[in-house]
């Protein structure tokens, strides 16, 4: 595999999609060949398995139902467009990978670590990320750009979700961080857009010139 | 869980439909409280997922994308319908189950047994057929059976498949046979189908009757 696989994680309204932009465009400024892609989706079949996913109607849908959900449209993306262009050496920029799944569904769920992680180490026949950002917003801060985002009303939506259950999501992102330090950078989504870019960018050109040297 | 789980297992032209039927209708005159249903499939959000595996468009779906859907659709069947059901005591009785995905997926698409029991086992939360009938034909048998029944056109379409494919199926059931021969009862499907079913009620009988003692 001789490209380079770049994953952005964190929770809802730590401003993850902002960074995977700037990514992007330092990406393109420096002539990089890349892609730019997104879970859940990617291909056209990850998007109709997230479709019945996100569906508002199945309320019934079980909780390891949507594991196996997502981690089927996972092994799509990944066997489809991640790892093709992997072997062709580009640089595969995407906004969320395995991680959120341990946090959202392996903590936030309750549906356990383990369980998620076999699940998804199937999916993507053992693909992991060359390096990963993790941007850490507390759940406050989180809630609170989600409520400036989308207003009051879709913010009851997601309160209704309990109380714990973003705390919880944090806590699956901060233990995912600290068991794999070598591979995941946290950095501090408090501070301003332009800020935590700096951060990325300090780290991702030390990544990129250890890139082409291999 | 009070209830009985019974499925039906057997390749493609086993007769395993008919004798289901045989089944239930048994059940039926017997005054037992039971439900009959059937993999891929069960209940809405199972069918949808049955639906994307099934669509003829998705020629690009990846092996491993169709285990996890599989699995999917049965982890959905299995907590809204199977565990319920049984919990209420009734016998659930069930036209396929694990062990075709064993089969057909882990040894005919070939992406192995261990990670097909892998996600399975998940899927289910480790919920095992109390009895298992498997009907067991030469893929000679059942591809003629096949070819009597959807006439030489569609024919085609299943050995396009290549032909150890179905070889490789029932090589897979009688695999999972030999290492469960407390669960799985063996059965020639070669001899007619009234024949079959007596072996079937031959042990049916003993089952119902021991599970009526507890």
């Amino acid at each position: 595999m001789k490209g380079l696989f770049i994953t952005l994680e964190g929770p809802d309204g730590s401003g993850k999609t902002t960074q995977v932009s700037k990514v992007a465009d330092y990406l393109a400024q420096h002539h990089i060949d890349f892609i730019q892609t997104r879970e859940p989706g990617g291909t056209r079949i990850s998007d109709k398995i997230r479709g019945l996913i996100l569906d508002p109607e199945h309320q019934e849908m079980h909780d390891l139902t949507e594991v196996l959900l997502y981690a089927a449209s996972r092994a799509q993306h990944v066997h489809e467009k991640i790892i093709p262009n992997l072997e062709q050496g580009k640089v595969v920029l995407c906004d969320r990978f395995v991680d959120a799944s341990l946090a959202y569904q392996g903590f936030g769920l309750g549906v356990g670590e383990e369980r998620v992680l076999q699940v998804n180490n199937i999916a993507t026949s053992g693909l992991v990320p060359d390096r990963s950002y993790f941007i850490d917003v507390s759940p406050q801060v989180g809630r609170s750009r989600m409520k400036a985002r989308y207003g009051d009303g879709n913010l009851d939506r997601i309160e209704q979700k309990d109380f714990t259950y973003h705390d919880r999501v944090r806590e699956g992102f901060q233990h995912i961080f600290s068991n794999n330090t070598e591979r995941i950078i946290r950095i501090n989504g408090e501070q301003d857009p332009d800020t935590v870019f700096l951060e990325i960018a300090k780290d991702l050109e030390v990544l990129l010139a250890n890139h082409k040297e291999k």
